[in-house]
């Protein structure tokens, strides 16, 4: 028996074997064209996949509950039935040209911790319940991380059920068709804590030849969005020095995110991913440009500053071009701090089991973020291939999806016998 | 009597209010949505405007011929039959959202100097020809200058009848449709000089304050398309140092075509108008992009120095960013430089009119440049309303277009009375 004083036996493992197979199994229903998969929320593929999900769960002697926005909690009980359970898990959906494992292994890999459980007759004090957060892609119904930011308190039921897909019907209606509208209020259930385990979306990992990575937190966010005014004009009669060139602004601001990022490493990102010109055509002087920004950092002031060096910098470029510009945020996200004794519940089960680790800042969203706001939360990750993700080709080895599974396994069971402060 | 020793008494001038009458009667045929005209090439409107062209030219004592292309050669008489013609004109058909008198000025600046001796009962010995060049804007059947290319034998009467628009329809089909295919070779007539009389197009004149371009030639332009190959990646998971940003290198290369333009002035231009990021997404590390570049200069060395620079600029930019790069180059037009006997001329008719004036590249294509191959040619500018052309809203005014007519009228009563150095 797990218990408080005891913990897991320092010696059991997931089994890797029956992990994988539940990972290609499940890659099965959605399948896209390239070898990854195409289970966009809401859609008959995710039904089916909730649907094996439930089955394994139920299989693994769990109970299954469906909360109003399509949430799945699937829970082992503990033997103490007044205890808050610990939450793990992630998201079964994907993107429209996803991965096999985007979201997939945090909740198969929290299936296979109860699974795991079960093998050693091993029970725990707190219950433990294994999530399937929905649409946490967002691609077919934004924003991302959508029913784990209604469970936390961000977005009201209403509004995440007024959302609509580009053929116009509701996330509401949707929920409904594929039978996956539950009964539970979001939000009502209390967690002791909440581990996601989840693929690093990045190349570090693997680049470094680290098994796993301690997420401390996520970066915050900044997106911004400089509109240039210029003059379109003839590219052969307009001699340069009567040039009013949006594009040469829009080349020149793009360049500037870049020195902006390299001056505050290693951690910060920056990034110019969208730029359109108008009228965008060879013989003419642009008229107008747009560029997109994401300026990423794991500390606060470190983002507030690249912001106030891109805006000054682009001020001053547009001065000396004679430009218009105007600079819009829509998106900002604080950066996260996940719970320190989560965080060093994870290091030290990764260290116990001999894993090579280090600390890392998730630089991608995750239902994890939002949960943090209402639970203690941490994340354990694992190396993907090259770092691609949201895409087809993304790859993990069976190697790392084990190790990544024991952490989680280890974490949990340390968690789940933990005393309440309040008991 | 106009002769070669005496030449037009120098203070006959066009009639201004009949020649903006005729213009102002021209733009209603075929009008835009918004105040100009779209009177694409072989339309219903080109047709129309073609037979209110050949009345007027009947009207004025004119023989009208048309060719296989749809050119129409109105004809004066000289006094001397054997004498080669002076002609004189441009294009009746418009951009899609053309103005009035792009191409428009020319015929019927033409027609005008023809009235104007009329008015005077001053014969030439030459004869004077106004001449419409079919499908000079190109939009409806690339490429642009088509007639007067195959006037010039840049291009075969086959592959210019084979040209389609959108539709599938062929200029031949189309030409015959409208009923101005002719029965005259295409090119066989030979001229003793060209002279075109062509709003400027730019801003130079206007800005200025000058009444008179004198246009030496034509600038010589070479596109750049430059493909760069990076690696899409995360914008937020992807470190800085293992990115290889597209995106961040299409930015450089479109500021260093501005710079190799800079230290080429003040006669070169460059532009980077046309940029394509792949994925173009905000938060995506462009993964491919494309630079569409556009140089300049009428100086044919300077023209290659600037290639030679952006090539080896581009090089050392993706050099630098671990970049793909593979640069085409879709089109290289040599610079034009007109017959210096009869820029002289408009440059002295000009003077001795009292206009203001200067030597001005043009940079954007006319008929006189292919006939610039086949017989001296020349082309006299006046300013227009910001430089604004291809634009419904193009303006000139009475005053200017008046006074382009009338260094026209002088400069042709100059070369109809010229002698032959064969004669």
């Amino acid at each position: 028996m797990l218990t408080r004083e005891a913990g897991l036996a320092a010696d059991v493992r997931v089994n890797d074997v029956r992990l994988w197979d539940s990972l290609m199994e499940m890659a099965k229903i959605g399948p896209g064209v390239a070898g990854g998969n195409n289970r966009q929320a809401l859609t008959d593929a995710d039904g089916e996949a909730r649907a094996l999900f439930r089955r394994w769960c139920e299989e693994a002697g769990m109970q299954v509950t469906v909360d109003q926005m399509g949430d799945i909690f699937a829970c082992r009980p503990g033997t103490d039935s007044d205890a808050e359970a610990v939450c793990v898990g992630s998201h079964l959906d994907t993107q429209p040209a996803g991965g096999r494992f985007d979201g997939i292994l945090g909740v198969l890999g929290g299936l296979e911790v109860v699974r795991t459980l079960n093998d050693h007759g091993v029970t725990s004090r707190r219950p433990i319940v294994v999530a399937n957060w929905t649409n946490e892609e967002g691609s077919r119904f934004p924003p991302v991380m959508m029913a784990s930011g209604v469970f936390a308190g961000v977005h009201s039921l209403e509004w995440a059920y007024a959302r609509k897909d580009e053929q116009g019907k509701s996330f509401a209606e949707e929920l409904e068709r594929i039978g996956w509208k539950g009964a539970e209020p979001v939000g009502s259930r209390k967690f002791k804590a909440y581990v996601e385990l989840h693929i690093e979306q990045g190349p570090v990992l693997e680049a470094e030849g680290i098994d796993i990575g301690v997420v401390t937190g996520g970066q915050g966010l900044t997106w911004l969005r400089v509109s240039l005014q210029g003059t379109s004009a003839h590219a052969g009669t307009t001699p340069m020095w009567r040039r009013k060139d949006a594009g040469l602004g829009a080349a020149r601001i793009m360049d500037l995110v870049h020195q902006v990022a390299m001056s505050h490493q290693p951690h910060a990102v920056g990034t110019a991913g969208r730029v359109e010109l108008c009228p965008n055509s060879t013989n003419s002087v642009p008229g107008s440009a747009e560029v997109a920004i994401d300026i990423r950092s794991p500390n606060a002031s470190v983002l507030a500053e690249m912001e106030a060096s891109i805006r000054g910098g682009a001020e001053a470029i547009v001065a000396k071009l004679g430009l218009g510009c105007e600079i819009a945020r829509p998106q900002h996200a604080a950066p996260i701090l996940f719970d320190a004794g989560c965080v060093a519940t994870v290091r030290e089960a990764a260290a116990s089991l001999g894993y090579s680790r280090r600390d890392i800042v998730s630089s991608a969203g995750h239902d994890a973020y939002w949960l943090s706001r209402v639970t203690p939360a941490a994340m354990i990750m694992c190396p993907c291939v090259d770092g691609i993700s949201h895409n087809e080709a993304e790859e993990i080895s069976s190697v790392w999806a084990a190790a990544g599974a024991n952490v989680l396994l280890h974490t949990v069971a340390k968690l789940a016998s933990a005393a309440d402060h309040h008991n």
